[in-house]
């Protein structure tokens, strides 16, 4: 305001915001435009990583970091280089790279933060999840919603890795978080095909009718990677056939869902998947809140941003909230994405912008 | 009143309620216990139909009743014996069997009315709902909800029977209908093995990007035998191996569900599939509103409201509001049931009473 | 279908047709049309009742028939002349008129039928709702939700009439009543100005603290005319300063709302409050569901399926689904109306149709 | 992690935790347990301001500070000690004091921002709401929800101050704001006792029918005093009577709603008003969210996490998520509370805890 002014500093001024420092008050007018943006000017930036890079790094930390009580997990989360000091990915997300060695057991805990489990490759880890084994392979999104007990233990002698996803910055942010310690051991170490959430809940439409009560995050701990490989090969076909089916033109995409509602897995989190046909290139998109990528197969780029980035199997980036986004696939290409979409949407914050081609 | 006051009527009292009559009102007094009983006492009676009498029935009516524009289905109704004069199975629901003959089509219509079939045994027929065929196989459950054109064609030499279910009656004591002629063959002659309606949707806890708007009846046209035998096989696994999953000893169920929602499929019309153990009996239930159930495979009987009845394969039965019901199983025993359970439940009237066995 | 094919009866069809009614069994064919028409095509008739008519035969009954346990209410209904035999006023309403004289008590009882009172006149008469007693004004609207126990007292020496609404018909059709009887007398024979359940909800946009929990029908028992009255007026009001606020021009109108839900006061019966500028006429609507109005004020006259009738003070009509209807003051003129919207609006079959003046 | 082992740090470790930092990657093992505390431990503190002290110091800007385009508001906000740096009273909520000389005006302006003013003392401003004057009186809550372009103007000489709560830090942390400038001065400078708003809306339990569709927040911009007064009164006369009303003995309170909903005022934001007897204690109870508390009447103390303050009218202080909190009245006792309720419900967080007295 002084700006506003142009004036010198008078004493009473100066004593003025003396006071507002002494009793705990700082004045609106001096920051309103950093508060209050014309549009959302996140701190977090788009960034890429490597899978190549976390998979060595992580690989190394399984040499030479132990994973137990107290740290609970060997995860190494990404962090935003808009965030330093932090480890959050967005403002609202958690994403990091978990490594379990051969025979290794991450012991049982639960928390209100709502977690996932994606598997860009590999297999052999069995997520427990309240005492259900739910088996990890590539292309299964495992849920851990929260206050459910959950650990990991791998079955087999080869090490594998994994992203988790969850909401721990926006649950540190807001104060809402319990943690509790479980089994050092997992509660079940079978090792099943099929969990016993599957067999229950993993039937199209069909809901058992000992589970009519509707929850808040999906009682479905897996979706499988045959399931949406499926639906998404199912759209691309059908548009073939010039049924209406894809998002727009070569571009596939399902949502992940709680079969108890319709509606997001977790009320934090929403994940999706995409697959775009060789050559194809969506619109550009800005949206309110934060997203993260995976490249699940095929290369192809991002321009993040008016930046071009190329991106290969397991590459991971980030979307800002308001950051333009648009993907181009050299080859097929299939994404995993997700977001603080269900933040956004139940607050009503929710906004698109689709620049038509001449704005941009 | 008369009654109440034991007094013989006066001419003043005889000229009451010939004005009553006169100016078209009617005293509630009079009425009031048939009105408003202490329990639901519906005028709709328990009663059981041959799955074989209904099918030589209907097979006769395919050699001597053409099926075409006007009737425009081969469908004859199950008569509620306390309904006499209608076509109902209950107040709210009406239940058919449709008959098609090799090579026929009955002609493509739409109305208000929800509407879905069931397939006991048979195959070769297409439903074509708004232009998409649908194939019906024994097991399988086809939704036509309200307003959405629809036919049948079949593709085969064969004639193939089915039950159609629907919510005539409601629409038609409370005004509700309309009805608007199609094209007099199918759109679309194309018999598919899964249809466009699938391929979108009937992929376990996914949902289409394409398909975010939720929608009052389920998008899935077709609920495949595979998927809910599967369902059910499972919650009898899961109880073996001592985990709850389903709704009491020996009794397995699943709803047949709106993936948008996880609700009913159809607003009025509440669909579900029970399979019981050889040998187990479900509980005695009183249940609001009333239901129809068609035997699916197996055998065994139904005690409803006090009296016994045996079950094969194929046989109907219904159960009104408030009558008692219970299951017993000779064999394993699959049964479809439909109900009116969504006009129960969103209009507040739900209320179910498991007497304990001393009460009986 | 002998229509449709225009032969004569074979031996074999006459059989056929004596099976299905035997096996209770009947066609859909030959009554297709009759049960699915191509827009709605009530039994019900649009009809008017005149208030000095039905006020001059409640008095009588006052007088010759008591009130007491059994019969329960001195309450006469409106029969829709197109629905001979029942007291019904729709297929899904129950209107009456109630009269109770001068210390006169209606004994306390419950059932699950939603109920409301509508005071045209008069006064005098506490409802006591669960324990709870509710004075009834000229202009109020007081109810009595399902499964709430209820008794009406005269504190008074005068009589006092009023009319009820309820879903006795539907509940009737669709089975799903329960009733028990109360106290002889009513529970609480205190007359307050004011309910206990106005002074915990009737705050407009305030709710207590102890009453977070949402309710399937409204807390609030009474809705006073001076709230009403004042609602009214400020829309034409603004209306006449140039805002929007009307229905559309020189037509007021509220909705009695549940304050836990903002929705209808009760799962079946809709309730609103409808004033017209004089010389102000309605658009012509169809509308699917049935309607009751009641002049409260003025006089004017309503358009029903293109014939005119007179209204004056008190006088009742019914609009059967899809009749066209339209009102036109010709003094100020105010009216009550209930309707089954709930029941079309929660199971999807809502439609409205406005012809344009051209169509007419 | 290093803790863990107890070992020396490694070259192969040292490396390993360099390339973390070179790569945008932290362990989780370091920064688990706080990243996931056992129960929320806030940054943010519990703290008092004085309303002397702040209308002091606002009162003083008032003679230094000009309002206007720009800064747009002279508003000074609490800081919590816990979060130096910012203007942030707790990690989701702003509150500030405003303040506006005699005809003074703060240009219009739209933000995503959610806001609110509630006034201790003082009238003459109005704010106008998308072009609908508002008066600000002591005791009235006003809500500009998000995207609702809205100024001030002081229609008096006499200066006025209020409060405003905003979900400023959340919106800010989240990267969900946008922001528009209106008009430099209000829209329309009139001084109404009574907004178009509650001419419309402020009906307890009616709804105008030209406003059926739900509205993510309330449209009624204005909760009066009286209203709220006489609310808070009932209950506790109510208790008088033996009759439940409030929420423990002694408390009354009421929670500000959407009446289209029957929800919470505004996405982001709860707001409610307690009244204590004088004399009266409320339980301890921690909570999940953060809460802001003022003062409106009498006099009394608040136990903060063990700590007591005495607090006099216009008082306010803040309850980090999960401080145990409970209030104590030496007179009768008025305070207003806002708070990211409904955040923490929408999102599932939701936790309440009052531990018994043998806890404490």
């Amino acid at each position: 305001m002084q700006e506003m002014t142009g004036q010198a500093d008078t004493p009473e001024l100066v004593q003025l915001y003396r006071d507002f420092e002494v009793n705990s008050m700082a004045p609106l007018w001096t920051q309103r435009d950093d508060l209050m943006p014309m549009v959302p000017s996140p701190a977090a930036v788009p960034h890429v990583w490597r899978w190549k890079t976390l998979f060595d790094i992580a690989e190394r930390s399984g040499e030479l970091v132990p994973v137990g009580r107290g740290g609970e997990r060997r995860a190494i989360g990404l962090v935003n280089p808009g965030l330093p000091g932090t480890a959050y990915v967005t403002p609202t997300l958690w994403c990091a790279i978990q490594y379990l060695g051969g025979y290794e057991t991450a012991p049982e805990h639960r928390h209100s933060q709502n977690a996932f489990r994606f598997v860009v490759e590999g297999q052999g880890v069995w997520t427990v999840v309240n005492g259900d084994p739910v088996r990890m392979s590539r292309g299964d999104l495992l849920l851990t919603p929260g206050w459910n007990f959950h650990g990991h233990h791998n079955d087999t002698a080869e090490p594998m890795a994994w992203i988790d996803g969850l909401d721990i910055p926006f649950s540190n942010y807001t104060d809402v978080g319990f943690f509790e310690f479980g089994s050092e051991r997992v509660t079940d170490e079978a090792s099943p095909q099929t969990s016993r959430a599957e067999r229950l809940w993993a039937h199209p439409g069909l809901r058992p009718l000992s589970g009519l009560d509707d929850k808040i995050s999906s009682p479905l701990s897996a979706y499988r990677w045959e399931h949406t490989d499926r639906a998404l090969s199912e759209q691309l076909a059908l548009e073939d056939e010039g049924y209406p089916a894809t998002v727009e033109q070569g571009h596939a995409a399902i949502r992940f869902t709680n079969p108890t509602t319709g509606g997001d897995v977790m009320p934090t989190i929403r994940s999706e998947f995409h697959r775009l046909r060789a050559g194809s290139q969506t619109a550009v998109r800005h949206e309110v809140g934060s997203s993260v990528w995976q490249v699940f197969e095929g290369s192809g780029t991002v321009l993040l941003g008016g930046v071009e980035h190329r991106l290969d199997k397991g590459d991971l980036f980030v979307v800002p909230s308001w950051v333009p986004w648009s993907l181009r696939a050299e080859t097929a290409f299939d994404l995993f994405r997700f977001n603080d979409g269900p933040i956004i949407d139940r607050l009503g914050f929710t906004r698109t912008y689709l620049p038509s081609k001449d704005d941009r």
